[in-house]
Formats: structure tokens, C-alpha cells, sequence
């Protein structure tokens, strides 16, 4: 399909395209990977969050940014793309784990949290008078079943990974994880290969990064300070002075 | 009609174009056509799904892409096309059901599922704000007379089917089962003739499908390795180490 | 008025064209002669309705194609057009009907069901955010006066008829219908002359077809089976299945 | 101003054309025009409707065909224009009738119908997402000072008349009622002129012909052999029998 | 500015023009200026309304239209522009005076209720999904200091005046009545007045003319028969008659 | 910026223009440069408030032409711009006035006006459906630390001011304003500043002339007769007699 | 991109562009850079919030233009952009705070205020019907962390600062921020860094300068006349008369 005919059809959530597409949900994965990445791991003992900060300036603290929120006590979720869009939803994920508790009086589950955010985001592609929200997921969590790691996107589909990135650059962080990963990992060593791949990324830092751990004690942070035990041997701090 | 005049009348769920067509209509059917393929038989003993996954990476947990879906203990749908919109339809498949069971203290007949689905597609297709569905579903159940086959597609249309195929290559599969069917089949040979059907695409593993059987004891699961047994004689299992 | 010019004045139900006219609704009306025919004769003894359906696979259950509705057990309504469409005017008149047995406790005449959709149909072609209905309805009912046979179309305009076709070649099938037609005829010369107009027809088989009968004591449904006897003697019923 | 400037204002119910014209409501009134005419005439002794009929078919049940609507038991109107919109004036009349018996308990005076009917018409021109009605009506009645004859025309003005025509062939319907036409008529004078007026249109038959005379006993229906006697003496029945 | 630029700002009563106009108000004006005139001249002795009709057939019944409006007992307005729109603001008015004399128990003031009228107007012209009225008002009324004639027209704006006239031909009827104003005039010269300026015109005779006068004693209608008595010597009255 | 592109974005209060501007609030302000202007003087003693009017005709009853409003005892405001959004701005100010009288017993402090004022108007420059106000006010009263003048202008925007002018020559107004205020000066060298402002501009008679001043016994009128006493010598007022 | 295409995608809040901007929200932000500029600096004591104002006459009461807002008595905010958005911010904020006092009977955390206004910003760029708003805030409060300064912006999000500029010349006060910041500065040498910052621009004066301090005893005003002493000994007062 030539370029005007395309901007005929990508201008409204509510229209499909001739060949049966649904620009806007494909404009939002593009402000997706517009935003800095985001990677989780399934490991044997429980998942992991790690997620690269865009810090634009020294006067900036960043420890405000905010890419991995806690959704309640063994569920977390890390986002990338539009930040506003993204605080919307955690919300919404908040809310469905106190609404669940106070109802059910049990935690919420990780699939029925990611199935309940994929439904909120496909109301948004199908209704006017809105735009899709522009940004992704990783929702991890501790389930009867052992950990779960499910991402959803845009469209509102979801889908569970072993090991999973999103964000600018995902299609090189995948091929990085599918060659690290293993199934019987430890949670350092899934950090270990999460923090890999980030500091693989030119412009990657390990201070402008944000990791948490969802284990069966629950959901913990890792601090920056912590995440340099996980970088690789030839990973050189100093570098990190001379970013500009 | 010239491609500037088809313009003019597609954008828009709330408008006929000159011939009487209404074209978001048959463009949400582009979007079925787009999502992998669905298969329903209806056997002498019951109702037999099979549905291909499209499995872009190594390390996504194909066990959480849901083609079918279980309604209530008599009642499965599998779907095909935005795997967001097919969730919203199970959804308000599963609430009728409920509310059937609510009011009248008996199961869901399959037809009267299959006509409050298409009346909930067709409100879609009429009212301006919102777009068609993008999906099609095979309703699968066991009635009073026996075992039916449903399908519902964007129009809000639903007609019945001893065969039927959704979605990506839809009409060479509707031949291959046309070739293959029978009324009298045992849901075994049900299970064959799909497998069969599945396997001769260039593109398909069994290792990337999901089936489900309807029949009198209810809706039963049946697992990629279970659908091994069902395989043609000469389906190479090492095919699919090599898939890329 | 040139092509252009109609094409400012096409695309929402409610605008005029400068000469008077509603295009939507003249464009939905396509729809209708877009469907498979409709055929209702009124007998001195009763309401023949006699439909075709396109049965496009032989994998397809013709039965689940619905062009006949019975309304209740002295009313039926043969559609064409847009099968979705159809089946909310059904529904429609269906609800009438409960409400009129209700609120009334006596059977509603055929005529204020005509009026009735007609109303509900107008509603689609004055205001915005909807489009016009897709179809035609052929209403058929026993009143105090004896049979009645009324059309309702997109407009909301309602007209009785003795005689009268709706659907694709509508205008072949109303010169054989006014050729045929008798006042006095009898419900088995009504279908006779039903099925020999749609028999001469080159793509219709006896197999493809519903039937109903709208007689003093209720709705009778005719099966395929049973049209065959009112075949024309040189109907070939082999030509059935060379059908492609 | 030129055809192009003049389409820039006509698509909206809602906005003035600079030369302060509502283009909606001028097409609305081409709508009426494109309908087939109906004739008032205000005698001494109560008003004659006499309004012709489209019968496109011999098959066609003319008296299912309205033209002319009695509103309560001294009230009537007849309509030109679209007849799916003068049905929902006609029923809007008979409500307020309904509610002005009951609210007052006496009946609804024929100039308070008029402009009852005028102000719901204007409504439909002054807000958007809706259009005009297509259609115009005579409003016949009786009232404390003798006969009223009123006629609404789509921009919801309403207009007091002697004796009036409306539809196809206005002007000069309206050149022979006025050569025609005596304040002192009688009924069966004043059913004489109209009917003279109709026959003398190439086109018309007073077999689809509907009157109904508004006189001090009430509302009488006139049927079409009625109208025969009224017909000139010239007037060759046996044309209608050629009629196409 | 060019057409082209005004064309773009013209067309909706929610914006403003790059110069701060709105148009649509100010085409509003013009279906004003379309309308016959009106004329309101403000006496020592009470306000005088005359009105010019659009009588185009001898059939009409000319009193039934209406181009004064009694609003209460001591008020009364005369309208020019769209009649349907008049009569909404008319009866917009009588609910005003209603509801005062129900609430305050007194009489509405003449400016209040223009007031009230103006800011009725003015929400036409700030709020989309509507168009301004296509009228102006002149409100007469008899007040503790004395008569008072004020204007009221489609942007909102109220405007008080001791003689006006609205409608077609403004300038020239404000230039005659400028000429023989005088504010120490009587009723009958005010009528005088009025009528002089209006047989100066054309194409007015005072058969289709209408008169009020607003006075001490209430609102007094005056016949057109009346009116002669206030012709100038040198009417010709045979002049009606051959009026085409 | 071209002018194409600036049309682009120009015709909705609820977008932004590339480089950050509201274009329809731009064009809401050359509405109030249309009017006619308007001086507000804040002195030691008060605030004065002085508004030219434009009188079209001699017919025209100027006092009723209101370009000062008084808010409540203690507050008044002058408006250049549409008189009609005018009007409505002044409502709600009473509105507001009469409800904190209600609430708290004591009297509206000027700014606490002035900001409810900008709010509101604010309100119809975000949402869409609705035009900003086309009018600008000075709000003029005495608070606990004296005299108060503020402005309020379509963007919602409020700013004090010692001297103010709005309206039409807005810029030759303040000009003027600059050179002859002094803080301390009393009501009566304000009202003369205001006025040798006012009948230096070509087109200005103080019989068009309306003017308030809000001191500590409240708001007082100042007639236009009165005014002529704060006229310069050299005032001729024959002039005013040549108007034309 | 090119520049027609932008065009295409620029015009409403609810749409992505191709590449998954939203325009809107970029245009929002050139509004706030269009605004005077606005300094935050955190210190070891408190938060320096200094802000330039825009004096556009020798009339305008400059303390009646605001910039810094006190929400509550330990939360201040500086705003940049369009004045009115950012005062309905302000209320917003406002109401937020006393909704926390009354609910939960202690103060509202600078950190949740930055979430409410944040979430509050980012509807006003999903929904249709409505603009972004055009102004960001710095927001400064005391927690039980210490100082803290965060700022909201346009797309909602919210950032934590150590030291902050918005507004015109952003960058060039940033660099100066960045190169005089130090984190265990007094807020003494903080306001001494944001006034030399400010008197380096070229068109700054202190006398338009506004100020706040948030320090543990709560929110202070700075008045003008204080900001001299903390101003570089070459600042040259004199130059404050010759502006112009």
C-alpha cells in the first residue's frame, strides 16, 4: 500500500485499513520503542526486572524515574514507552489487586491481572474519542505454578515469555537473551545476564538503571549500587564518569 | 468501483458505499484473514478444535497464546484474527453463559450463544464510534441434537458448519476438509483429518497448536503432544528443530 | 447531478442531496439486492414465503441460513439483504409482539407490526451515528381480514402487496409473480407458483430453499423435501448435483 | 453564488449559507416535491383531502399505501414527501391529540396541532446530528370558527390555506385550485374541483386515489368508486384499464 | 479577506475568523434581512408594531400567518427572519412571562424579558451542534417609566430604540422613520408613521399587513382593515387589487 | 509560519498550533480590538471606569446600550467586545457575588472575582464544542487594601493594572494613559484623564458616553452629562451635533 | 518525516503519528518554552522556587502577576506557559491537598501531588474533546526525605530535579544551574545561584522577579526588594530604568 493511502486509514482507532489493519495500535508500538528498554527474566527461583533510564541531565535525580513499579506484594510490572501512559495502567493494575483482595480476600493472580490490563488496553483501539495507550508491560509475578513473566502491548494482547525486552533496540536484546538464557537459572544469574545485556548497549549505565526481584518472599529492589555486582568482569565503572 | 471512489465510502463502520457494501465490514474480515488459522469439525461424537499459534521467538511460553478458549462445561470457541477482540467476544461469551445458567438454571443452548454473539458483532457493524470486531469464532458445543459447529464473523453473520477453517489460508483448508470429511468420523479421525490438514502448510508445528474436543463428558483439552498420536505416518518430528 | 457532486452528499443518513434525496438509504437498498431472493404470495387461503439461500460450501449446514422467521404463531417474515441486519428487525418484532400479548393479552395484527418496524427502520435514516438497516422484510400474517403480505425496506416505508419479491433480480421475479398470480389460488398453488419462479432461475436448486406457510392455523414451515412436490414437472432434480 | 460555494454550506442542518439560506431545509423541500401530490380544500361545510398514490405494481395492495392519516375523530392530514417521515408526524399528531384529551378533556384545536407539528419540525433544523423531515402536510380540521385547512412544510412554518396542493406538480395544482375554487362550496363542490384538478394530470387514475372529508359529523373516508361519481363527465374509466 | 479564507471560518458557530468575526451570526443577519420588514415605533402614548406579510396566493389565508406575537397582557413582539425560529423565541418569551408571574407575582419588565431573550440568543452562537436564530425580535412593552421598544437579534445583542425596523429593506425603513419621527407622537400618529413608511415600499399593501399597538391598557390588536384609516390621502386602495 | 499552515490549526479552541499558540483564543482578542474601547483609572480615592459607545442611529436609546455593569454594591466591571458574551460573563459574576454573600455573609473581594471570572473563562478555551468568550473585562473594586483594577481577556488570563484600556486603539489608549496617570491622583482627575483620553480619539462624543466610579460608598453612575464637566477646555461640544 | 505529513497526525491529542509522537503534547511543550522562565533549586535546607515575570506596561500591577503558588503550607509550585492552564493546575493542586487533610488528617507528600497533577495532565492527552495543557509546573515541597523538587510537564510525566529551568531559554539555564549547583548549597546560596542565573539574561529586571522559599518552617514569600541583596555585586540597578 502506497503512502496516501496508508494516512487515509491511520488516523482513528476505529477504523481497520483495506488489508485489515489497525494503524493507531501500530503507531503506539512505535512510541514503545521509542522509550528506553526494558528486560525481564523467568528464572527457576523467580523473575526479573531490570530497566535503563534515559537520564538527560546531572541535575536530574533518578531515582524519580520510574520504569518498574510494585503492584502489590508478589506482583511487578516494567514498562517502557510513554511514562504517563504506563503510571495509567499500573494504577489500574493497582487497583485490580486491592479491588481482588478486598473481594476474593486472596492475591491477585499474574495471568488474571495481565488478561484484566489487556482487556482495559483493547477497549482503547476498538472505541473513539480516544488513542491506544503507548506503551508496554512486563508483568511479572509469583503464581501457584512457580514464576510467570507476561507482556502486553499496545493491541491489548498478551503474552507470556521465559525471558523478554521491550523498548528501543528489543529485537537485538532478544537475540542477546535467547543465548543467555536457561531455564534452571538462578535469580543472580538471571540478573547477571540481564545487566549483560544492558551494559552490552553503548549508552547504558549501570546508575541509570532500576532492577527488582519478584520471589517467593515477595517483591524486593535492587539498587544501582547492587546491580554492579552482576556486571561482567570487563565492565570498566569509569566509563560511566565520561558520559556526557 | 475505482480504487478514490472505494476511498471514499471505507472509513466509516456507519456508511454504505453506492453498491451496498459496507466496506470496514470486509475489512475487519482482512483482519481474520491476517491471524493464523482454525479448525472446526463436527464429528458423530463431538466437535473437534484445532488452531495453528504463530510462535515468534524461542523464549515466548506458547502455552499462554490462547486460540480456544472454554466457555462453560458444554461450550468452546476458537478464534482467529486480533486476539485482543477475540478475548472481549469469549468474555461476553462466558457472562451469557453465566447469565443463562443465572436465570433459566440451564446450560447455554449453542445456537442461542452463536446468535447473542453475532447480535453483540452486528451492534458493532452499525452504530458510529466504535470499529467491527477483527475476528472470527468457531463456537463449538453439544446440543439436543447433537454435536454443532458455529462460526461468527465481523458482519455479525453466523452460519453452521459440518468443517469449517478461519483465517489464514482459509480456502485451501476448507478443500482439504471437503476432501477429507465425513459425517459418520469418530472424533479420533476428527482429530486426524485436522492434524492432517495443519501439517501439509508449509509453516505449521505441531508443536505450535492447541486443540480442544467438545463432546457428550464436555469440553476436553487436548495437548500438542497428544496431537503427535494424530500426525499422517510421514510427519517428521525433526522438521520442527529446523524451523527458523 | 455528476458523480462528484453525489459524492458530497452520500456518506451520512442524515443529509439531503440537493434534489430531495437520502443516498444512504438509496445505497441500502443495494444491500438488499445484494442478498439471495425473498418470495411472498398471498393466497386466498394464506401467506406462501419461499426463500433461496447461498449456500457457498458443502461443508456448510443450510439450515443454520435463516431468510424465514417465525414472529410468533400467526406471524413469519422472509428477509433479504444483510443477514446481521435482518436478525435485529426479527428480534425487534419479536419483542413487539411479547409486549402486544402482555400488555393487550390478543395476538398483534400484522399491519401494526408493519408499522412498528417501519418506525424503528425510519429512526436509522434520520439521525446520525447509525446507518440505514441492510435489508428488506417481507411481514406475513392472518388478520381479521384474511391474509396480509406487507414489505418493509430501508426508508421505513411499508406497502402491502398480494404478491411480492425482494432481493437480487427482484424486478424478473415480480413479472413472473404478476404472470402467475391469482387471488383465488390456494396455498399448494402459491407454492407451486413460488417454486417454479424461483426454479426458472438459473442458479437456484430446491435444496438451497426455505419455506413457510402463514395459514388459519398458525405458521407452517415447508421443508425442502416437501417443495419438490410443487416442483414444475420438468424440473431435473439431478441438476442439483451438478451444482458447483 | 456559484455551485461550488453553494456546497460548502448545504451538508448541515446547522449552519446559515452567507446569504443567510439552510440549504438542508430547501433539499428537504425538493424531497416533498418528488412526492406525489395531495389536494386540500376548505369548504363552507369542512375540508376535502383527496391526495394521489404511486402504485408502481399490479400487485401492489394500493390501499396499504397512506396518504392520508385521520389524527382523532375531527382531525386529519395529508402528506407529501417522504412517507416514512410523515408517519412519524402523523404519529406525533396523534399523541398530542391523546395528550390534549387527557390533560384537557377536549379535543386538540387544528391550530394548536399545526403548530405543535411546526415547532417539532423546526427542532429538526436548528440541532445537529439529525435531519429535516422530508415531508409536508395538509392539516385538516374543525374548529369553533368553521373548517381549517393549515399546511407545515419542512423549515416548520405553517401556513393557513383556502385550498392547497403539495408535492409534484405544486404550482400547478395551485393555478387550477385557485381558477377553480368558491369560498361557498360545498363538500360534495369542493370534492368535485379537487378530483378535477387530479384527472386533469396526465399521469393519474382515480383508482390510486385516497380522499377523506373533515366535516361538523367528524372525519369520512371517501373511497376511490366513491370518487367516480365526482369525476367530470368527461372522464374515460376505461384509461385507467390502459394504464402502465 | 479573500472568499477562500472567509469560507474557511464560515461554517460552524463555535469559531472565530482570524479577525474576530463569527460568521455565522453574521449570516444569521442576512436570513434576517431576507424576511419581510417589521416596524416598532415607541410613542408618547405606547408602542406601535406593524408588520408586513408574504402573502404569494390568493388562497392563503392570510391572517394565519403570524408576525406579531402577544407575549402577556402588557407585551408583545414582532419578528422578521425564519418564522419557525421566531416562534421558538416567542414561546421561549411566554414561559419566561409565565414563570415570572408564577414566582415574583408581577409582571415581566420589558428589558428582562429582552434580556432573557438575548441570552437565549447568545448560547446559539458560543455552543456547537446548533445554529444561531435566524430572527430578530422587536419587544414592545409598557413599563413604570413609560413605553419601550427594544431589538433583539441573532448574536444576543439587546438594543433600545425609539422607532426601528428589521427585516428586509432596514436601512430605507430607519431612514423614513428617522425623517418623521417625533417622541412626543401619539399612537394614531405613530400608526401613521408606520403605515406611510410601509406603502412607500412597492410591493406592500396593507391587506397583508398586521398591526398591535402595546398601550396603558394592554396589547390591542388592529385589523389591517383599520389600518386604511391611517393610509396617506394618496393610497390607492384599488392598487391591492391588482396586485400580482 | 505561512498562512496555509496557520489555517490548519486555527479553527479549534482544543488544539495547538506547532509553535505552542491557541489560535481561536488569538482571534477571541481581535474580537475585543473590534469593539469599542473601554479606560479603567485606578485612583487614591477609587476606581473609574469610563466606556465609549457606538451609537449607529438617532433612533437608538444609547442608555440602553451597556458597556458598565454593576457586579454588587462595592463592584462593577466595563467590557469591550461581543455585548452579548459580555452579558453572559457579567450574569456569572452576579451569580457569584449573590452565592458568596450567601455562603460567607461578607462581600466578593475584587480578586477573587477576577480569578473565578479567568476559570471560567479558561473552561471554553480547553474543551471542545464551544468558542471562547469575545469579550475583555476590567473589574473594578475596593478591597481591604483599597482600589482594585483587574483584566480579564479571553485566554482566561487576569492581570492588575493601575491604568487599563481595552478595546478598539487599545495601544494609542495606554500611550496616553502613561503619560497623564499619577498614583495619587483623586476621582475627579481619573474621570478627567479617562475623558481627554476618550474625546481626543476622532470618533468619540461624550453624549456616547457611559461611566461608573467604584469608591469606598460604593458604585456610583456618572451621567454623560455629568461627564462634560470633565472635559477639556478646548472640548467643542457643537461637535458632537455634526456626528454623523 | 516531511512537513505535510506531520500535518496529518498534528491536530488532535487522540492520534500517533507514524512514528509515535503525539503532536499535541510537542506543541504543548512549545507553549511552555514560549512562557517566562521559571527557576527551582533543591538545597540542604529548603527549595528555591524564583520566577521571571513579563511586564508588558509601566501600568500593569506586577504583584498581580503570578508565577509561584502556595498550595499548602509546606508546598509551593512555579508554573511556566499559558497562565490560565497553569492556574486550574494550581487548583487542582490545591483541592488535592485539602482532600488529603480532610481524609487522612496530614499533609499531602510533595511526591503524591507530583503523581495527582501528572495523572490528572495525562487524561487531557488521551481523550478527544479537550488540549493538553500548555504550561509545566516545578513543584517544591518538604518530606520526610528532605527537600524535594519535581516537575510535571505537558505528556504528564514527572521528573525529580536537583536543579531546574522552565520555559524560555531552558537549556541556557540549565548549563548555568548544572555549573553553580552543589547539593549541601544554603538557601541562601541557592537564591543567590537562580539570581545570577536570571540577571545574566538580557532582559530580566528583579523588579519582575517573583520568588518563594519552601523551607521546614513552611512557604515563604522573597520579596523583589529582598532579591537585590542576593544579586551579583556587578548587577547594575540603573539598568532597570533604561528597559524598555
Amino acid at each position: 500500500m502506497q503512502q496516501n493511502d496508508q494516512m487515509a486509514y491511520d488516523r482513528g482507532s476505529t477504523i481497520f485499513s483495506p488489508d485489515g489493519r489497525l494503524y493507531q495500535v501500530e503507531y503506539a508500538r512505535e512510541a514503545v520503542k521509542r522509550g528506553s528498554v526494558s528486560i525481564g527474566i523467568k528464572t527457576a527461583e523467580g523473575v526479573v526486572l531490570v530497566a535503563e533510564k534515559r537520564v538527560s541531565s546531572d541535575l536530574l535525580v533518578s531515582e524519580t524515574i520510574e520504569k518498574i513499579y510494585t503492584v502489590d506484594d508478589h506482583l511487578a510490572v516494567a514498562a517502557s514507552g510513554h511514562v504517563a501512559d504506563a503510571r495509567q495502567l499500573v494504577e489500574f493494575a493497582r487497583r485490580e489487586s486491592q479491588r481482588n483482595q478486598y473481594m476474593y480476600e486472596e492475591p491477585l493472580e499474574t495471568d488474571t491481572l495481565a488478561k484484566a490490563l489487556g482487556d482495559h488496553i483493547q477497549q482503547y483501539t476498538q472505541y473513539g474519542g480516544t488513542r491506544p495507550f503507548g506503551c508496554a508491560l512486563l508483568v511479572a509475578g509469583m503464581t501457584r505454578d512457580g514464576p510467570a513473566l507476561i507482556e502486553s502491548e499496545p493491541s491489548g494482547a498478551i503474552i507470556g515469555y521465559k525471558a523478554a525486552g521491550i523498548g528501543e533496540g528489543r529485537a537485538d536484546v532478544e537475540d542477546a537473551l535467547e543465548e543467555g538464557y536457561d531455564e534452571g537459572m538462578s535469580i543472580d544469574e538471571g540478573l547477571e545476564l540481564a545487566v549483560s545485556v544492558l551494559v552490552d548497549r553503548d549508552d547504558t549505565t549501570l546508575e541509570a538503571t532500576e532492577a527488582s526481584v519478584v520471589e517467593e518472599d515477595g517483591v524486593r529492589s535492587v539498587t544501582s549500587q547492587e546491580l554492579h555486582e552482576y556486571a561482567p568482569e570487563d565492565y570498566d565503572e569509569s566509563d560511566e564518569e565520561t558520559e556526557e
